[in-house]
């Protein structure tokens, strides 16, 4: 449909999240990364020469030989992917927005913003709904979407699903987390191995928060949080890639295991998604064997781009139980913000 | 004070549990090992020639030389410590109770029989009144006495003093349990690479079903189950050693966190716990850094023998959280059987 | 080019190469998996039942259905595909030649029979000339063909390429193999979490002994093997896939490194390799960077199908030193057969 | 016999070998630590909060209240053991020797200069002949002694035997080192879980060098290398401790296999070293199991500071092969080191 590629760059195009982006963009039939951006150290090389290249496979063609440019509202492209580090994105982001980009993020630092939409297009495409009340708010003329953290998203979808379905009350869930979640170089070996830490830093607090604005409403133009509580508790475990959350919920009207099953097998994305070109064929996938979802041999469903569902039960103190991963780096991060831009496209926010 | 050992058993010798009782045993001061039984191909033959030694060191001098015997209650000890497989214990463990042996079991066959103590020496060292209810029940000599299942044991120390203080009502607990646990061969390194599995047979059930009975009373002779809920998710990691469970619940009494921390810090091992020799100097460690306990780091505490704790914070669904850790094969199995041995040797049960 | 596929059975098609027999054969534009065989517990059985699948994504559609045989050969297929355990192959494989199938194998039994081509299409193609001695030196109206040991796999092409260009006579290899090498249940996680076990049941033997007929020649249906001196020793380290081998080598007329170098990058594989279907557009990758080959990160190239080199340095004891890699269960087990039976159809030996 | 320890600093004693070292010497029957020193972040704090203490179990009593220091000559003790940065050592480890103290370090740089003994007591006892030679080239009142780097050591010792015993010529080692030889952080978990990484920088270099001093002869105070020519390739693993060597020798007089272990069992260390506390009871273990020595089962023996020696096989391209294996932060680190320092006090030249 679309003759021509919108132009984009990669804001901090050579951490582990900017590759990952430039990978998935290489061949991507809406957008072309036309500038990456990048460290001082890096500046003024050639992408191929400033990167540490830690994906499989080598340096996309098409970005290898761009020049490494400095992160500044001057790139010329309508459209930024920020892989940045926090405290850039915290500056750079709204500089960008300012400056009429459209700014999709990955980073955390204006995912809570109550006008900055948290967005996954399968879950709440309506909470682009904010972007006017967010330019109106700052007079910019471009916006800010976020997408959220790695491990909400991995135990987001069904919650999404009981909570309509059920009327979702409280959450406990404990998250078992990969360590390519923490970036290169991230966890030492020396820490992970043969071991668990059951620590990452701000992860509970980003677990506890993130849902409730993600389960929410907009309703003229403002955030209304979903009023559910949730309990978290983050691990790391020697995992490369996947992560997997345990989770209980309590519900308002409490179903069968068959009609909590049921639910998720036969709940259908909103009609937007149908014209994502990324979007993968099927969104939930409910394995019935006890011993599913598994990080290694889950994550790469729908291209990583799936949510692996199992083990719905009765949970015998709150009202449910089940198991949820994703694929971090793809659905999690980058896929996950690429899907985010499409439907900022479709929806007519960019183009 | 004990100038002469009691000659034990170990049935089930030549497996996993069986050599860490064999390796445990060796050097202590009360028990002395002068029968290993085996499965009929070790029968028959030196100990040190039947085992398949997986254990750091070597097969220890007094044990290697011992003819494998098959496992019948014709041994001439007054005392058994069981390995066996299950279909073994099953058979066997009352044919040498109904003998007069004294039986202390780690199998999970008669843990939650009425009759039959569910014993941590710290935790419930008065179950053992049940032993009189059991010879009388089946017309027993002598009698068998159960340890928990592993992963029951590294949870429920702080549930145990919580439930003294507060008034412990429901458990959410989730687990990451060392491959060990599963025994040799047991775990495939196919599976569990770079991986989790939300799965262990059985185990689920067992982590519901064991705290009502250690935290439950003896009256009368009769076991009264404790009125408490559990809801528990079990999971395979890469871990080698050391069950880490991560455990939210609801008290009758909230307290504060420093004062949930305190019961932890303040509480006392019952006397009779001074006695037994193979007691760590301290049962509890509470850690305050938010990234412990951790596997690799504290599953050697106390010589295999503490619990440690961390991370006890409120929480937003239930009232507390936890996370605590034992060494699974030491305090959650043979030298978890010891002890209850010891006990059994100071209430006079045994000597 | 070709209109229809030709039928094939897989033989042992439940285990884990024939699992991958059965995956990378769906698609496969030659060969038609028609038949599935499988041990007496599995006959009768729908494949999709009998079948404990082991590999990402699920059985493919076109096999799931087939009802499992006993292996005999009364099969309505021209062409076998064995992954037979060992005994069952030595049994049958023999049957299956001797009643006129085509009998691809991949198992051990065979490999250094004097009249049974030991092949790699892209090193030895012209091999298959030993089919007419064996046909008929056993009065067979089919024959065996067999694919090297996975680890002799990984370091023999530039041994080959250095061989012909340089006069290759000793070599001292070290290998570091992957747990898949094993099979399922294969290694158990006890043994190889944080471990390196250094040694691998005849695989000594094999990597000191394939070579010499893999390089050898056949002259007048006859095979001479080729001149050359290995020194092995094969480690199991904990890598999920791909095998890792560290040679030095002496040759007659010592080159340079670069002309060593040069050799590897302007090696052409036969031309009748380039009407393989599933042969790899680039064979040998030689990488530059210090640090490789690494499993992870190079086990996957061209589809599980290329050797990575690297390396490449004098040795200050033989002349020359290099590292390889390639996919134990792609390369080194089930691709690799499939690539000979591709090299038959061309060959004119089945069709 | 001695009544009082002899006072000591640990130079650069935050990192992961002087946490070592301070954890070895806490309770050394010579030694006492007095002084620690540390970065310029942690000068002026007490040890306890200026360490990120890694290692298992809490910070020793004594040291963890002493006041981090700086590194420079001006410390109360005649005694440091080094443990700087490479950078740090070469400015400060002359200007220590220079003001008189001893300074037995663990660092690379002064290993291969001809007038500093690179020792091993059990291997070349004589070789702190060169202090007296090293005192008089630079007029220093103290000096120098190194221990050889972790992968150097884990294949030293039978090489120095096979070398008394038939005459070294040549060597071909493959190393298979663990990510605790990288310090900390050191190697990213994103790097090496699921993978072998075949390169550690500067170390074949270190394995082609280091055993030419370590197996010459100090004749008349100079250092005399000894006629061996070394190949060396190394390797990380996945393994938290234990450097594990598979090594190919030639000999001058090939013994048999039988010769060969019988000179590995028959081996006494010199008479000094058995007056040396630390020293292990037996310091060459040789296993004739085929899948030993594992980095895992035999690390620790003999307190991480014994040989463990396997596989003595023929070697087919050479003469001999055998793999041996050494704790590489104990034997190959800080105990080595401190073994050395007992060294110096039992020959005089320190106390």
């Amino acid at each position: 449909m679309r003759t021509k590629r919108i132009p984009v760059a990669v804001l901090g195009g050579t951490g582990t999240v900017g590759q990952r982006f430039v990978q998935l963009l290489a061949h991507h039939p809406w957008f072309e990364v036309k500038v990456v951006t990048g460290s001082e150290r890096t500046v003024g090389r050639a992408y191929r020469e400033g990167v540490n290249w830690k994906l499989n496979g080598d340096v996309p063609d098409g970005v290898a030989d761009l020049t490494v440019q400095a992160t500044a509202p001057n790139l010329d492209v309508p459209v930024v992917f920020s892989a940045l580090p926090t405290t850039e994105a915290k500056e750079y982001e709204p500089q960008f927005a300012a400056a009429g980009y459209a700014v999709i993020t990955n980073t955390s630092v204006y995912r809570l913003a109550p006008d900055v939409p948290l967005l996954i297009p399968e879950l709440n495409p309506d909470h682009t709904d904010l972007i006017a009340t967010q330019k109106s708010n700052h007079g910019w003329s471009g916006f800010i979407v976020a997408s959220p953290n790695c491990s909400t998203t991995s135990a987001i979808l069904p919650l999404k699903i009981w909570d309509d379905a059920f009327g979702l009350r409280s959450v406990i869930m404990v998250t078992m987390q990969a360590i390519s979640g923490a970036g290169y170089p991230g966890v030492s070996a020396l820490d992970i191995t043969d071991n668990v830490i059951p620590y990452i830093g701000g992860e509970d607090y980003k677990l506890e928060n993130e849902p409730k604005k993600l389960l929410g409403r907009v309703v003229n133009g403002q955030m209304a949080l979903a009023d559910v509580t949730v309990s978290a508790q983050a691990n790391r475990v020697p995992v490369l890639n996947g992560h997997l959350a345990s989770v209980s919920v309590g519900v308002g009207h409490k179903p069968t295991v068959d009609e909590a099953i049921a639910a998720l097998q036969t709940w259908q994305t909103p009609t937007v998604c149908q014209e994502l070109p990324s979007a993968p064929q099927r969104t939930v996938i409910y394995r019935p064997e006890p011993e599913r979802p598994q990080p290694r041999l889950d994550r790469d469903t729908g291209d990583g781009l799936a949510w692996t569902v199992g083990k719905v039960r009765q949970c015998p103190v709150l009202d449910l139980r089940y198991l949820a991963l994703t694929h971090n780096t793809l659905r999690g991060a980058a896929s996950g913000a690429i899907l985010n831009g499409e439907l900022l496209v479709v929806q007519g926010y960019i183009g």
